[in-house]
């Protein structure tokens, strides 16, 4: 309903905006045809693209519209017009408008796919966007880097658009600020729908990006509001805020691995954004504070589970006198009537805080320049917990006064003040995201500018009845914030039905290549017991299992005269069950393509024996593994295990989101057992996560010259337990990094080398 | 008559404001009535101060006046009102008005003499101080810093006064932009009489800061509007604006030894303001351009000749990524419609590149980020001279373009832009200052933004005619800028009636100490031949010259048992001619006072025979000399020459700005001839001036440690010409820095050691 709406109203404004001239409509079905229309089209006028596939096609929608005649460039009908190939869309002059159309199937080789701007001397202003889809039009190489929306000019308008899938370098939307051009932009980024972003394994995967750290002195004047950000996981920001002014108001971030940051720039307003997190992710945050004088109000975080960098509000340690490009101070920030709702801990301060890495780090980069004259007012916080920690503060925090805040239980943070008091006050109804809770009525902080203060989350007005908190009154306007159906375009379906997965039984080696090659996305492939001869590598582009039809007898798949077992291809995700494979020495069990992996894949080995071949897995720079799992199998007489070490640029970029290596036995691995690497000094991303536990690793290591049997350089999340190394003739069997809390537990170790741990890691700046 | 126009002006703003309410006047005699005035006093009351001396007054004004009805504190007759001794004002609340007080015969204790706030809880907003004065109520202690008026909170004017005479370290105006009740100021500092500041001798001395590097991100915001500032000398800033959106409109900058300088923070707009120069000092500047995105037009430049950061238009070079306290690069500027006339090289660009200092500085010291998208178009450079170079480039300059400027001679500099057209444009009349030249029809360039200079230097519109330069039409308006009585307050003679000196003549010793306690600034005492055995210091607070009657019979001076023969005291401008001194090893022949030296001193000698000293000058730390000038006189059997090595804090201070030892004889000076000290790697002064020429040296240096003959570590002039240096038994005769241009010219050296140079030195860093 809610969507019709939308669409007439759409629909209402493009007729409408055309009243005072009639209109010229001219529909084109050819490239030369569209250009002669533009260059052709005056105030008013209307070029509308034939529904169908337009391939290979580089617009530039140039012209002069008036505020009430724009140059409308549209869909015949919005979706039904596919841009596929390499194709893009550039807009320059004033008063252009452009609606429905479909990015898929391709990328583009230009800097971006919608760009504001034809060249410096043809900038687009006064011109909008709307009801556009950019659909996993994404470089198949991670490593090379554009945008998909770039906004130059000023009042431009992007709205009610859906963009997702979008898993090369560099931010998804990008507003620029450089030259006078583009400043003071009130732009207008609303009402859209942010799909998924997966994990990119590296930085420069923000899903917004406004500014840089050259333009962070500008005036953006960006307006962010009702947008919905759905699993933007890219890296640690979600929104990075590069420039002064912005505004982020009424958007939703659902379960998106990382926070809105204020990373450069200054006095940004963010007011009543919602921010929900999981149980199951840790990675989830809120908003990370940096610079000075932001207004942070009216915000409600829900169930997020974030620390540090991730916290629900992170408040950040500046370096003095920081290089244009780091850490400025915080300075004169407002938290008010934010509520925080079952998060963890949620305010963390003086995050950053790095004196003790000074080992390792050049002056230029300690952050020891704590917040100062912050202000925390009028917030609430509500738990189920118990024990609950109200803040974690990792430097002093004399320079941030609290006033007026309520919590509903004791805070056992080792930080207390009389800023934060308790009180027991009850939820409306714990089984809903929003909570309007009772028994707040406390005298609130009245601090200099909060007067203009002056709605809730919700817009109930605070005149009439203020309180501590974000919501006020009445909660009715929340449902609708969280309804996807209001956000992003008027036809394109972000939930299509799923299709039934289906079994394949096989019993030979025939059956089972033609059953790899018919599957589809989700198939299930059981293998009779018995030998199957394999002399061609199996390639995977989407999710299949092949598991043995019963686990008493394991199939055994034996690979002859080939480079690869498996190869494993953007989107693969392979699971292994109950599943016996032997190889050659110079076969790979498992591999990536060597280029082109533009999309993550996954593989899961289960009860699966690996025996002679060269490496378990072996990968190629710009691929990226979301997750490897080995649990419950044995890996022997095999050359090495598996090869997650391919971006030594040392950029930050790594080859592997987590890494589960459980329950397993390796026997007679002659090199290494993995080799899993992040280089620089990055703090972008997850960083990467090792689970080794309850393995044990018998005479592995004799040829592995860097004399490590489990490399893990770089890698923040190391856990390494329980496990056994039993004569592995090797020197070290592991390099743990105390300064991210990695530290051996319960392991037994016989004749084999030690596990080291060094506090601080030098690394290679970024910057 | 303008001044009248003014006080009506004035009269009626006071009573006007107060028309809606009864006023209830309250006069004063007490501080405690003052104390209880303020107290009770409400919206639309006016306390009046009775006329008098009021000493060591600490005026607290706090109170709640409203727009229609502000709270009134004045003088019962402006200027009648003289606050002395430790006084101070201090305002605080909203609505608050102060007029006619006089600051004079003092100094305050507090960070301000005026300051717009009281503590913390207690700020200024809309609240105004006019038609004041502070004279001469400096700190005795040039190294103890303070302000003289302190600008917080918002919506503040301060208009029409009159401040002269601040010598001690701090910013004469200071705004303070810390917090956020500090921001968005709109302050107006407006028709005020910026009097002379004179040369302090190291940095700090600015007459104007707004903001600092630490809260140069804040939009401050300041309207700095028709103000005149005379011989505003204190350092290389005469405003240093450190914050956003400033304007700077119509001031005059009068033969002010210093630039307007952008020096931290963006978007400032510089518009319509006068820089005179003089023949007389190649110190006064212009604007010195640093940051973003700044509007630099209108601006009339005449006869300055200023270089480098002093050059009428300085764009600097940046620092990479700069730390926050230094240099940002140059972006996004525009200098347009500005007129440069009878300027030395009026384009400076690059300025501060300093790579080739790579081996004495830090990288974060380093300015190689050149100036981008940087605009110069549609400026006006007229000169009289036929050889003439309008540009100098420090750097490459392809970041900045140039479009339709005119020049009336051939432009000989290196660097050539088709942007800079020579015609042959005519001055109106070359004896005025203002000039509206003819000829100068040309297609100007339109850049963006740029229909927004609506108007010329005087306000005539843009749209009716529109031209090169900054003067479009009619230059009547000019005469009024130039006009001081248009500029302080209704009541204080900036220019009091001069006395005329008097010779006094004597001719022995008791008549010349009875002379030089009687003499008054401006007299001569004339000391016929003979001996004059003196057993007390002389000591001198004016300008008061000792002179021979006669050149064919000198007087002889003979000190005796005495620490110091003249004691030079604050504001002593000593003038000695053909005059014989004889002293004894204990005695310095001058010195100044060991602290309190508030005032800067001059020391002139001609013809003076200085025998058997302990120091020709000694002098204490924060002393400073405007001259010393040593001409034509002897020195010998003396232990040590001029001393002026007391700032070793190495924080840019120093102890003379101009030293003259020319056609003198040094012989038997036991240690060195002069120790000329300055430490610190500082940019904000003339950084001292040494002149040592055709003088003779011999036998000199014996007893020095440092086997130096001339100190002159870290002053930036130094001319080492045509002297002759003769059995000196030195190992170094001086140590001259390549870098500033110093070089030996046709000294003769005979069995005295060598002269050096170094390139590069290297100073601790300040910042």
């Amino acid at each position: 309903m809610t969507r019709y709406l939308l669409l007439f109203c759409t629909l209402f404004f493009l007729v409408s905006c055309t009243e005072s001239t009639p209109v010229d409509v001219k529909t084109v079905t050819t490239e030369s045809e569209l250009q002669d229309a533009i260059k052709n089209a005056n105030g008013g006028d209307e070029i509308v693209l034939k529904d169908g596939i337009w391939k290979d096609i580089a617009i530039q929608f140039y012209g002069e519209g008036t505020k009430d005649n724009p140059i409308i460039l549209r869909a015949e009908t919005p979706g039904k017009v596919v841009l596929e190939g390499n194709s893009s869309l550039k807009l320059g002059g004033e008063y252009l408008e452009v609606s429905g159309l479909h990015f898929k199937n391709g990328f583009t080789t230009e800097n971006a796919v919608i760009r504001f701007k034809i060249d410096d001397e043809n900038i687009a202003y006064h011109s909008r966007v709307t009801d556009c889809v950019i659909e996993d039009f994404t470089n198949p190489d991670r490593d090379s880097k554009n945008h998909w929306i770039e906004l130059w000019g000023q009042h431009n308008t992007f709205d009610h658009n859906y963009i997702t899938g979008k898993t090369n370098q560099g931010p998804t939307l990008r507003v620029f600020l450089k030259g006078n051009e583009n400043v003071n932009t009130y732009h207008q980024i609303r009402d859209n729908h942010f799909g998924p972003r997966p994990r990119k394994g590296g930085p420069r995967a923000e899903t917004m990006q406004i500014g840089d750290s050259y333009t962070s002195m500008t005036p953006g004047y960006v307006h962010v509001e009702h947008n919905y950000f759905e699993r933007c996981n890219g890296e640690v920001e979600i929104i990075s805020s590069k420039s002064n002014y912005n505004t982020f108001k009424n958007n939703v971030f659902f379960e998106s691995e990382g926070s809105l940051v204020l990373r450069h720039g200054n006095y940004a307003t963010i007011d009543g954004n919602i921010f929900i997190g999981s149980d199951a992710s840790e990675f989830i945050g809120g908003i990370r504070v940096i610079n000075t004088g932001h207004w942070i109000v009216n915000n409600y975080f829900y169930n997020l589970k974030g620390n540090e960098f991730r916290a629900p509000l992170a408040v950040m340690n500046g370096i003095p006198k920081s290089p244009l490009n780091r850490y400025n101070q915080v300075t004169d920030v407002v938290v008010a009537h934010n509520s925080f709702m079952n998060t963890n801990t949620p305010w963390h301060f003086g995050v950053g805080a790095n004196l003790s890495q000074a080992e390792v780090l050049p002056p230029s980069e300690i952050r020891s320049a704590r917040a100062e004259r912050m202000i925390v007012a009028n917030n609430l916080i509500h738990t189920d917990a118990k024990e609950f920690k109200a803040l974690k503060t990792y430097d002093s925090i004399t320079g941030v006064t609290f006033k007026s805040n309520i919590i509903n239980v004791q805070n056992k943070s080792e930080y207390q003040t009389e800023g934060l008091i308790t009180k027991d006050v009850k939820p409306s109804d714990i089984t809903k995201i929003f909570q309007a809770p009772q028994n707040l009525d406390m005298e609130m902080y009245k601090g200099f500018g909060f007067n203009q203060i002056e709605e809730d989350l919700f817009g109930n007005k605070r005149t009439d009845k203020n309180g501590i908190g974000a919501i006020v009154t009445s909660i009715e306007n929340g449902a609708a914030l969280l309804d996807t159906s209001n956000y992003g375009t008027s036809w394109f379906d972000t939930n299509p039905p799923k299709t039934t997965p289906k079994t394949i039984k096989v019993s030979n080696t025939s059956e089972l290549t033609k059953a790899i090659a018919e599957s589809v996305h989700g198939d299930t492939i059981e293998l009779s017991g018995g030998d199957y001869e394999i002399q061609e590598t199996y390639a995977f582009a989407k999710a299949v299992t092949l598991q043995s039809s019963s686990t008493n007898e394991k199939p055994v798949l034996s690979f002859k005269n080939i480079d690869k077992g498996f190869e494993l291809q953007p989107r693969a995700k392979l699971k292994l069950k109950n599943i016996v494979l032997k190889g050659e020495i110079h076969t790979d069990a498992f591999a990536t393509l060597d280029k082109n992996m533009g999309q993550s894949y996954e593989l899961w080995l289960d009860h699966v024996e690996i025996d002679g071949f060269k490496s378990v897995l072996e990968t190629s720079k710009a691929s990226f593994a979301d997750t490897i799992s080995i649990k419950n199998s044995v890996i022997q007489n095999t050359v090495r295990g598996i090869q997650l070490n391919k971006e030594t640029n040392d950029k930050g970029d790594y080859n592997a989101g987590f890494v589960f290596i459980e329950d397993s036995q390796f026997t007679n691995v002659g090199m290494n057992i993995l080799d899993y690497y992040r280089g620089g000094y990055d703090e972008s991303t997850i960083g990467g996560s090792l689970f080794v536990s309850r393995n044990t690793f018998t005479n592995c290591g004799i040829q592995e010259k860097s004399n490590i049997l489990l490399k893990t350089r770089g890698i923040v999340h190391v856990i390494l337990e329980n496990n056994t190394f039993k004569n592995n003739p090797i020197k070290t069997i592991a390099v743990l990094w105390g300064e991210k809390g990695q530290k051996p537990i319960n392991n037994t170790i016989v004749n084999s080398g030690e596990i080291k741990v060094v506090q601080n890691l030098k690394l290679k700046l970024v910057y």
